[in-house]
């Protein structure tokens, strides 16, 4: 097929699916998730072989997958999340009358989804992006990645099962297979209306340009990770040394540090340092250094860490093992708050089990570097209560940073549910203003369209007098069921 | 002052005014509309000597703009806005617990505004889009319109003092004067968050392109205008033929047809053409040509219809007469649907008033017709009820190329509440998720933020238990106050 067949066959399921009950296209997707489940047996084998997970984290996973196509097979069949606004007519009022205008959010178009190697499952072929797109209406071009293509393959065979078993257009998801040039096409093609990617910082912005320049921009929705930092306090790490040791070395190695959210940085105080490291380096003692996901990524690790290496102002607490270089070994430095501040490359993040551990002598040094720190996906801030009082101006400044702010526990372990935020400022993301994560995630998809004395039974159930969809509504100004 | 020294009060503005409640920034934009209407007096003269448009629109337009004020001051003053939403904690959740998440909207920081020649008060220094930037919690940034300097710099005077008289960092808001260089310095300064601009599409794409190649791209939301077709069916016009006819040369001369959302595109049926074209024809007798806003828009109008004049395609209703050139005074030309099919150049904007009457032979025509057609701010059908009964595919296919579709009346006239849709697809604006009019314009200037685990007395009032703001907020998926 060529990718003009694609989209032009994508247009035209579209046109056809955009415009189906919620509940339809909710029912399809836990078809979706059923399938899905039906295949673990094949699923989970292909996916471990693939990305050199372990197959208790990959069945996490799948879990995790079905989990989030049932919320928002959920949030369809309840049909809220269309943001229906109705401001009646008022064919009395002076000097002129009033029209009636009706909004909701409407689906975009054909969307172009790029899938992460670190989620094989759960942000991938069937993962958040394409479950999304679809649940808000939008048909899926999917490019799989080279990472895990038999898994990628077998899932899109699910998808396609579950399209046919809900007697809907095939054209509702394409799965396409090729390398970067293949990529660069689909973001091209002018049918294409947004695209999602999780991902590189490298990766993320060539499609961004790419999408800017295009004769139509569209928007991409790239969330392209970050370092995630921990600020600690004295009295706070002092209290609890050891949990939050532990709390920290877990978060750090979970996946082989290769989480969106893993933390790579922690602000602690002179004072407390010291013991700190050593309580972190207690821990390591029991975690085995595991294999990445793929050569490549070991390879750009230990390049990471080779680069750092040679920088004299870090100080190893704990130096990586390159010996076998598809395990990702833990590593671990500190470096001086006030070196950490002249060079921006130590916030770079290094994809893998690596934590930079920043030393500050002063809250003037915190300042500093809330001010000079880049956009994150997350900040996590470990406090005492008494601590946070004097840092007001901290917390404001650290809002500013990040998508989501912690005040206990790690970042990693992402809740998907109405509050969750999962993305944040450059370059953690191109789109602020966005969720890849959560039910919000859905509005990536859409925009706004308002309807002006649009004959009642034209309108979409949504907007019809009466409510026949039973959903909450803001009617004048106020929210009603 | 240097932009550097404009951002950098403005960022530390903003960092102090994104925390104060909204009753206090509804009351200071409050100031704003009581402290415009005492200066009427003053700033109606200016504004008229500058635009070259008529005493009684621009009072009107100043009532509009005051009118807007007020709406976004009982916005942010209500509260609901910043879509509260939380997720509470479920500590006894298998396998893991739960963390408590909350999240909300907030500010972007300093936003760069550029207003428009056509509204020098509605859409300029204290229109719509500083409005509801200053309301979202960002401070403004205005790049004032060469072509109302004197009006641009007292409503300016008027912002300024509202600020002092609220107690507020004059940083809030400041009025840069300059050509083409300064706004793209503006637009270039690493602490300016986001972009408004309403305008030309050359001016809005020079923008877009320059803030998407920033080391840190950020959003541009800008309304480019767009010819706002209207579908005429055929018994519509033959039972309404006057009526219509009237609404019709009323729209397009409007303000010399210097609207955003004036009707340059009308289709109509084979055997209503003729009439419908005296009918407009006699209409027109009545409207006079009338200055438009300055002899370079004048200019630009008369060089499109010069170029018109050359395609052998057109027929000319009525003829441009460019005897005074600042006048811009109406024509009207015919076109068949096969030929303007053959050319996009006939979808090309005419600033002015300006209309290309394309008549259709059969319904595939009109299919054809949305398919080709560029995106739009609105579309207007023109059927009685049976006619629509089998353009179904066609509204749907309507949909798509627009942000606001009405079934009576004309696009100019553009509603401010909560459900107006003032934005649509490429290339009338550069941000088809967002609107420039209405309540949700202020949601362009925000991002979501979560808190996870958030003390309570560190948590936003809007997010703290008990809901002390009285809002609107989404607890566990369901709407509450």
């Amino acid at each position: 097929m060529t990718y003009n067949t694609i989209f032009t066959a994508a247009q035209e399921a579209f046109l056809f699916y955009k415009n189906i009950p919620g509940k339809e296209k909710g029912a399809f997707l836990e078809t979706l998730a059923e399938i899905l489940e039906a295949n673990r047996a094949v699923i989970v084998p292909l996916a471990v072989a693939e990305s050199n997970l372990p197959e208790g984290r990959i069945n996490g996973e799948l879990g995790r997958t079905t989990g989030q196509i049932r919320l928002f097979a959920n949030l369809v069949k309840e049909g809220s999340w269309v943001e229906a606004t109705i401001d009646p007519a008022d064919p009395d009022r002076l000097p002129l009358p009033k029209a009636d205008i009706r909004r909701f959010l409407t689906p975009l178009g054909p969307v172009v989804v790029f899938g992460a190697s670190n989620f094989p499952l759960a942000f991938s072929t069937a993962g958040g992006d394409t479950i999304s797109a679809l649940a808000s209406g939008c048909p899926v071009i999917y490019k799989a990645h080279p990472a895990h293509p038999e898994t990628s393959k077998k899932v899109a065979d699910c998808i396609h099962e579950a399209i046919l078993n809900s007697g809907l257009p095939a054209a509702l998801f394409t799965h396409v297979e090729g390398g970067i040039a293949e990529g660069q096409a689909l973001v091209k093609h002018p049918l294409a209306k947004a695209v999602a990617f999780t991902g590189s910082h490298l990766g993320g912005m060539a499609l961004f340009n790419l999408a800017s320049q295009r004769d139509e921009p569209i928007p991409v929705f790239a969330e392209m990770g970050s370092v995630n930092p921990i600020f600690a306090f004295s009295k706070k790490l002092e209290n609890e040394l050891v949990p939050l040791a532990k709390a920290f070395v877990g978060s750090l190695t979970l996946g082989v540090g290769q989480f969106c959210t893993n933390p790579g940085l922690i602000f602690v105080p002179k004072d407390q340092a010291k013991a700190f490291e050593n309580a972190i380096a207690a821990e390591l003692h029991d975690i085995a250094s595991a294999p990445m996901l793929h050569p490549g990524i070991a390879q750009a690790y230990y390049d990471s860490i080779q680069y750092l290496e040679s920088r004299e102002e870090l100080r190893w607490v704990k130096v990586a093992d390159p010996k076998h270089l598809i395990n990702g070994s833990t590593a671990l430095a500190e470096i001086k708050a006030a070196d950490w501040l002249r060079d921006s490359v130590f916030q770079k993040e290094v994809f893998g089990a690596f934590a930079l551990i920043v030393v500050y002598k002063s809250e003037d040094e915190l300042l500093e570097i809330a001010k000079k720190l880049h956009g994150q996906l997350t900040i996590t801030v470990w406090a005492e209560k008494e601590e946070l009082k004097n840092q007001l101006f901290l917390i404001n400044l650290l809002e500013e940073k990040c998508g989501r702010l912690l005040f206990r526990g790690v970042p990693t372990g992402v809740e998907v549910g109405y509050a969750m935020q999962h993305g944040g400022p450059y370059p953690s993301t191109t789109a602020p203003n966005s969720t890849s994560v959560g039910s919000n995630a859905i509005k990536r998809f859409v925009r706004p369209i308002a309807f002006q004395d649009m004959p009642q039974d034209l309108l979409p159930d949504a907007l019809r007098d009466g409510n026949p969809l039973g959903i909450w509504r803001m009617v004048n100004g106020e929210w009603q069921k």
